[in-house]
């Protein structure tokens, strides 16, 4: 459905990155949800730029204005509107290259979908820049889940080519993992491992390139029974929501690839009872079979592609006079968006949770107390 | 939407592996549109087990019925409905192992989401036997395509261990590949390796073990502008419908998981004019930026995971007794799935693929003369 | 979404008239459910045309038959599929009027949308036939309505230009109605009423015409606080469901129509304290305000035209030669659908109010105890 | 979908009475279109107050401020989003009578629904001023279609007791009383009625009290084929939007409740050759069969209920003391609803059309030169 997303709630983005504003709608909250600026406010800090030479200069205040469904502090049960204005644009430094279509960007596919009329300026609807939206929204999802024992946390898993730690195979570390990650600005389960990527970031900067890597999340505390068997899986439903963040090409859950090379005896998780329920010794499935949560951790991965924003001259064409042509990017651009886009994971992670949830207890169960 | 998929073609899948009968409506074509029996059966039959030692002893006629939406020979434009009548149950191998959970398989998530009411004969609605409906909506959704010089190919591009050809980066080449793959009943574009592939399954299948891989498939001939910026982006909407093949665990697009090793520069795709079209020099992205075709070659892959039904002795818990129990699974099954379910790999892009291009060019299009 | 109906429960209707069978998929149950074939059967037999003079003498069988979703006399939770096979089935009858386009059916709309290549044979997906499927969904629907109190019955309100009563003001005595009507073939309130629309259906019949009339449903023991605003008010779900009955010309909710009559004074309904329950001393407005249940009953009404199949001579065109002709319409139609349509009516409420209450309450509260 | 309308075209709104902005997001807007600001502040005049003593005093400016999806003065292709400030509120008016549920409004249903969470100041997101929102995303919807020649048009069909003439059976001289009616801020047929309405309308205003009445829609040019047969019929689209605007009762098509009592051989519309196209020498069926639009023009009908606001002493409770109450309403009310209720019934025809337009013949197909 285009610009929206869900069945029980329905999410709906909006915006170019030097409109006026960008926002979104979120329609399916139960009423009486305490909505907590702040928490709000945290969630959109982890993705907005740092002046840290990781990201990039333009710096938006990105304070969140409701336009709709919330009152007294709380949500009102109607769809709830949210916008972030748009201050910081510079629409000159594209002005500059215009036609100069940019390799690894969609300005091609934009001209072929929308035959010129679209609003390229710094990216227009495909900029990164929607998806502070998008973290706005998930943090309302996530403050409902979090209510209900429901932790979500990403981390670099691989940044520039360096590895980090995976995540804790014992869930009571994981869950202190993922509290620790939470409180990061610059998510890594090792510190020296993190040392070692902001390196990286910043000499691929200094030579006017950018890096790649994957990002990795954790959900524990979650319900066994949710998802459906086919179209809407766990996987299906979350893998819809990351591939819809620009930069994202692939998504694993569990071993993912991984499985490619293990034989089924390995592959499969064995089971036994822990008190009156049923764990898996192992998690290689990443707490998803045939679909559906089995009440543990759920594990997933995606790999982000390097920003195509770089500053090295680049071999394109000009798609106004229609002739081969060289660019060289001006601007202000992330040598590496995964500090940042790991917010985004968490937020798309969220809004895919709580609409299954939904759909399997109800919009009232949203604000039933624990 | 639980069963269903789609915006302007809907498909819905229903069926369950020992029931009556498994089947799928799907709505949204256009009238008047040939409905080629003999195509879809030839489709059937890349999915169909073979008596060769490397899939289930289970042979099902699947011969496909309409019930509704065909009319002397052609779509009528309502819903079409398709079913397979499943004969071939033995659903006492299933019986002697109730209450006994098998790792890796969706038995414990079926009794969490349906509290033991599910139908678990031969895995009732998780079962792989339901793709075989997949199969049939995807030849119908195929056969349009096709008409509109669509080709889409599925290949193992690896399997056991052993790797594959990638396809060729030169599309007129890839086209002969495509078209070689789709005449094969063990698709791949080396010999050599398709033989050692067949030789691990056997091995692997000797110690009542199963395999993994990755199944790779090229989409040519699609237009630029398909797709949407963000929840409908192509990669959503094709990862979504792809995470419902039971046993997918990963998908990615162009490089995947490789963008993580790479730096803009080089993850890049540099264009250049091809007489009055853009084309780029390399194909990274593969053929989707911004979640929209850009006229290249869509490429993608997916994670398989062994099959999780081996007659290795396995550790697991009695439900009902709630107890730790052993598990030795009868029955007959995969050694290796992915020689089959490459036919539903290329189904489920036809369907996505059908919907985005009815979506722009409107239900009439579809049986429109090219 | 063409053939498909819903948010938290989908609904997707199939069939052709004199294809193999005609049936629905109903998606959004929850597990356990008792599926009790006879109170099935029973709402069929309301809507199956009787050998009494008053409908048509094509007569099916019309058992359910489940390929899907029921095991062990219980739903499982996943999508259920139902056919109804078409037997008697006498397509010489169209065949000879082939191109005569029938006025008030939808012949020239038929060719409009499918360009001739719809199954004509019976009225094809237009047929009356179709809703025998949406009866049995319904009654899945309202028996797990019935559980939770939730009484729906639909009388002859109006029939050939005699009035039945009106439904008593009195929820008690409605209630009571309610069960006599759902006990009755031909349900109307008065007696005397009933037996002149009988005499009044058999004059037209005999002269080779139809009649019309009204159809008047009341449901009680519906929760307050279903519905939403706008979009998915009670009044805008039930009246999609309604329209979709061949036939159905008009909706009204309370007054409806006779709203236009009134000043304000006398059109609200006064409230006032029942005990610990808010309670409206009358129901102009049908038990819904805002579009959402206030706990009184829903009253409504739709308009049911005059069965088009009479056997007097029209003034139409031949489709296919494009010149003015006549038409003598042969084969066996009813001359009054309304008797039929009450049952149609009586389910499509229930597929409405429980895709309603599921999106309020979670799929799981469908099975639990009362 | 709660909040969100739509198949092909995706129309959200949002907003409360006196929150900070109402608004709606349109999805699926071709690229290209121009946005003509005149145009949409002409419709946007149509459904505001004046102070013609007919009408509320809030006086609202009303300016249509776009916040994405449009650009350069046309439409980029991605979601568009409009706001309008709410400025002229004055909620005192409603703090006074806080607790007291208003007969005939959604006071009662918003406390079940939501609880008390619900921003009841000024009706909140049950106001009629929600409805602003509705015009403006119509007016976008209908420039579109009256570039490919489908007019709309809405009068008084009937207020306060005092009727109008009906629409002409004459397509031409219909399609220029509907240009008049598009120029009229009191939109009537007959001048002399017009005139009568309006003293009824001040008596019943001068006497505290409010009146309904039925608002009548033509619409000229339509293409046959348009519609599917059961869940989308024309008519279930346009009802289930048409009852989304508050105060509307009941929706007809073409003779509507008048079929009650015609006969079959009256009803059926005949038909001739009009040159190469077959036309209806009647349009008994309001210009669709079978769900499906013929080609003739769409004729229908809402009942518009008296506004539930009025200054006479009502009989209601309190619902936080729980005790029985007499309430005075305050604040600024419209005696009559329908001279502003034509202009939300002409954008949802206008809406409903263009998505059932779009999903033939898909999205660029609104970009297309006529």
């Amino acid at each position: 459905m285009k610009n929206t997303f869900g069945n029980s709630i329905l999410v709906t983005i909006f915006g170019e990155s030097h409109g006026p504003a960008i926002g979104a709608v979120i329609d399916g909250l139960a009423a009486g949800i305490p909505v907590d600026i702040d928490y709000i406010q945290q969630q959109m800090d982890k993705r907005r730029p740092k002046a840290d030479g990781l990201s990039t200069t333009r710096i938006e205040s990105d304070r969140v204005q409701f336009l709709s469904g919330v009152y007294n502090g709380h949500t009102t049960g109607t769809a709830i509107t949210l916008i972030l204005e748009n201050s910081n644009t510079r629409s000159r430094d594209y002005e500059k290259t215009a036609g100069l279509l940019r390799p690894g960007h969609a300005d091609l596919t934009a001209y072929a979908k929308y035959g010129g009329w679209q609003d390229s300026r710094g990216g227009g609807h495909f900029s990164g820049r929607i998806t502070a939206a998008v973290v706005a929204v998930g943090a309302l999802c996530r403050s409902i889940l979090k209510a209900k024992g429901v932790c979500i946390a990403t981390h670099l898993r691989s940044c520039a080519g360096v590895e980090d730690l995976p995540f804790s195979p014992q869930t009571e570390e994981l869950v202190q993992q993922q509290n620790r990650l939470n409180e990061m600005d610059f998510s890594v389960i090792s510190e020296a491992a993190g040392a070692a990527m902001q390196i990286a970031i910043r000499a691929a900067s200094a030579e006017g390139d950018s890096v790649g890597g994957v990002l990795e999340t954790a959900i524990t505390g979650l319900d066994a029974g949710l998802g459906e068997p086919f179209f809407d899986s766990v996987e299906s439903v979350l893998s819809q929501l990351l591939f819809s963040i620009p930069a994202v090409k692939g998504v694993e859950f569990g071993e993912g690839f991984g499985f490619a090379h293990l034989r089924g005896s390995a592959a499969n998780d064995a089971m036994r009872m822990q008190g009156e329920k049923v764990v898996t010794t192992t998690n290689h499935n990443g707490g998803i079979n045939g679909g559906i949560t089995n009440g543990m951790p759920v594990i997933l991965r995606t790999a982000v592609k390097p920003t195509p924003s770089i500053y090295k001259e680049q071999q394109t064409v000009d798609y106004n006079k229609k002739q081969d042509a060289v660019l060289q990017i001006q601007g202000r651009h992330d040598p590496c968006i995964l500090p940042r886009a790991r917010a985004v994971q968490d937020a798309m992670c969220a809004i895919g949770l709580l609409d299954l949830y939904t759909q399997r207890f109800g919009t009232l169960w949203q604000a039933e107390e624990g």
